[in-house]
């Protein structure tokens, strides 16, 4: 007898079929005498197409009057997944109602495309949930305060849905994929990679970031500062195997003092080829010369992810970072008219053929030399490193996206990932 | 320089290529100096599509939740139309910005997939339009007094732009469509039908009642009432034409005292085979009766079209009415549970393999003769009346579906309809 936040991927919704299986379990779930809240995804195929009939009819730079308009296409996705949700569950007997994101509502800056939640006010919901109904708010989208719908960007429902979670303070959020839970790696990258049966959420911080694509990273942010339980599993399980089966499947995303038993030095290997680098050189060596550079780049809502700067020589500085793929080229130019002139600089450089590579791990904080073990496994294979980045639960190399599979696959063996934990 | 309120059906938005021309067109009324509101549908099929799914999910009856669903279901088609055009229109080198119902907002009642328009809030498309804007409003749709969103009906798009035109004084409303304007009766039926170059609005109302699918009947009402001029046209015209030729195409929905020409008694044949007929027999003759059937007939929000009620004979009368087709089950249902009983019959008739066919003009009121002239054209084919039912310009005959083409095109001709007007 809890609150449960169920979240629902566009592959778990994709067709009236899956639809109704989603309606099943959650009803099982309701009936086991739990108050439910589900966040479906839009079926999948339907955010692509609608952002495709966009591309259409505008393939130009977006503009922000554009991105307000995209978000209001694309959030109907959701909309009608969750409507068609909460018809199947009330064809199943169970009394339902679902809420668009401005309906809730779910409070965000105005950040198009991909807008940050500010607040959500479970008022409605609870009072639904109070009455016995099954609440259905869509993911991936809120409404900003002068009511323009926004959304969260890719992910953004997993985001949603721990956002609902934390604010309603849920027992637990189960996110429903279709894929079984967290793994050492890609499998279709490494076969031999294993599913996790938990792992903290520092670590899944680190491997999101990284493009395991498993869970949307501001989620596990979420989760993680307002400490909400969180469970990826597959929701193609039969709908009515034992709940305290389901309940127990795919991996936890527990909190570090929770972790049962003990770590590997390596969780996993992540890894992410949606970025591009960029280097501005010879750039004098001055206080403020990264804000100059970044908060240009942030004031574009562009984001950034590997920072590094090198040691000045002759009082000048190379700096270099990497941004998303399709931020590239806007990055490029953002910097030629409105950073380098200022700089005293046209040396710009940048490589959108990468891809970035890390180990993750809580144990390497106790643990030395692991950085150095995954150099020389990556050295090895004759893959030269381009950038290192490191924190204190991962290391991070950038390399030429060409010998991504083959890296991975090296240190995914090299950390004996494909053996079963101690 | 004038305020004008262009509505776009599903076809004219059936693809990219076709909203592309819906946005050059619009750009083309815009460069000329006017002040553009524009309604689109959703894309053709679309609709039907996202209901399909619904009715997948849930073939039984409806219940007032699940219709909620299905309005927040329907109501994301235009949503995503209307940004749509917007980025077109932005493609166009045009500021323009999308508002759905809830964000203008548009007031309904809370009938679900039926609501009334019961206000509509110009505050923000004022100011839009000030800034040099075109204003996309999504058809269809509103929002109750609770935040629920409301869908207005099957071709509710056209009282949506006939009421933000009303509500605006704009001082035209075009209703672009895949047809060139109002016809004397449907070409499909009869191929020598004509298109009128002028209507009036209450010729209009009693062909749109009579299933004419040019425009939504309420959306004739509205335009009579706040007497918006209103023009049906077609969108497939190249989008350049001149204004002008493009402003006088189609048929003018116009006030009586405007039609400049002579009328001819019977300006069209409307016909309908979306309804079924309900009799109650030996229903006794008292005070109340009427109120007694279709009262709760009504509280069901089920619309009811003819109504006749026989002279008594020993006390008894005999009740008949139509309902839409889609309704016919339901109100039988509806009677044989809570009205019968208390009227003390169980006698109750229905047929649904009917059709409506209604002679319509003005210049009935002032010609005698007319529905006699009607119904000796139909005795000459041999079809026999079931109801009939008449008006102070449309006399209308139900009769057995089966005959309904041969009753058109026998009152065409016999009304003069194929040869050009006086």
């Amino acid at each position: 007898m809890a609150l449960i936040v169920h979240k629902y991927g566009g592959t778990s919704m994709g067709s009236t079929e899956r639809i109704r299986n989603v309606a099943k379990r959650v009803a099982k779930w309701h009936r086991a005498g739990h108050q439910m809240v589900v966040v479906p995804s839009a079926m999948s195929g339907e955010t692509n197409r609608l952002l495709g009939l966009a591309k259409e009819l505008s393939p130009a730079r977006e503009t922000d009057a554009m991105a307000r308009e995209l978000d209001m296409l694309a959030a109907t996705g959701e909309q009608a997944s969750s409507a068609l949700l909460a018809i199947a569950l009330q064809a199943e007997g169970l009394p339902s109602v679902s809420y668009a994101g401005w309906q809730v509502p779910i409070k965000t800056n105005n950040a198009y495309t991909k807008a940050r939640i500010e607040s959500i006010d479970d008022k409605k919901v609870r009072a639904d949930l109070a009455a016995g109904k099954v609440v259905i708010i869509t993911g991936f989208q809120g409404v900003d305060d002068h009511g323009h719908v926004t959304t969260l960007g890719r992910g953004g429902s997993d985001t949603s849905a721990v956002a609902v979670a934390a604010a309603m303070k849920a027992a637990e959020c189960l996110i429903y994929t279709d894929v079984d839970g967290v793994y050492t790696t890609d499998p279709r990258v490494v076969p031999e990679a294993r599913r996790l049966t938990s792992i903290s959420f520092e670590e899944m911080l680190e491997m999101a970031s990284m493009g395991s694509k498993v869970l949307q990273i501001r989620s596990v942010e979420f989760a993680g500062k307002y400490r909400v339980p969180l469970r990826v599993l597959s929701s193609f399980t039969p709908w009515d195997i034992a709940i305290e089966e389901e309940a127990a499947s795919g991996t936890l995303i527990s909190f570090e003092e929770d972790l049962q038993m003990e770590q590997a030095v390596v969780s996993g290997i992540a890894f992410n080829r949606d970025e591009a680098k960029i280097s501005i050189l010879s750039v004098p060596d001055k206080p403020g010369i990264a804000y100059n550079i970044l908060g240009a780049v942030a004031d574009a809502n562009i984001e950034v992810d590997v920072i590094i700067q090198n040691i000045a020589k002759d009082g000048k500085t190379d700096f270099s970072f990497t941004v998303h793929r399709n931020d590239y080229a806007r990055t490029v130019d953002l910097l030629k008219t409105k950073v380098l002139p200022a700089l005293g600089t046209d040396h710009i450089e940048g490589d959108t053929r990468i891809c970035k590579v890390s180990i993750v791990g809580i144990g390497m904080r106790s643990h030395v030399g692991i950085a150095a073990k995954m150099f020389r496994s990556l050295s090895e294979e004759g893959i030269n490193i381009q950038m290192i980045s490191t924190s204190e639960i991962k290391t991070s190399v950038v390399i030429d996206e060409k010998y991504m599979e083959l890296a991975v696959r090296a240190l995914h063996r090299a950390f004996d990932l494909d053996q079963p934990a101690a």
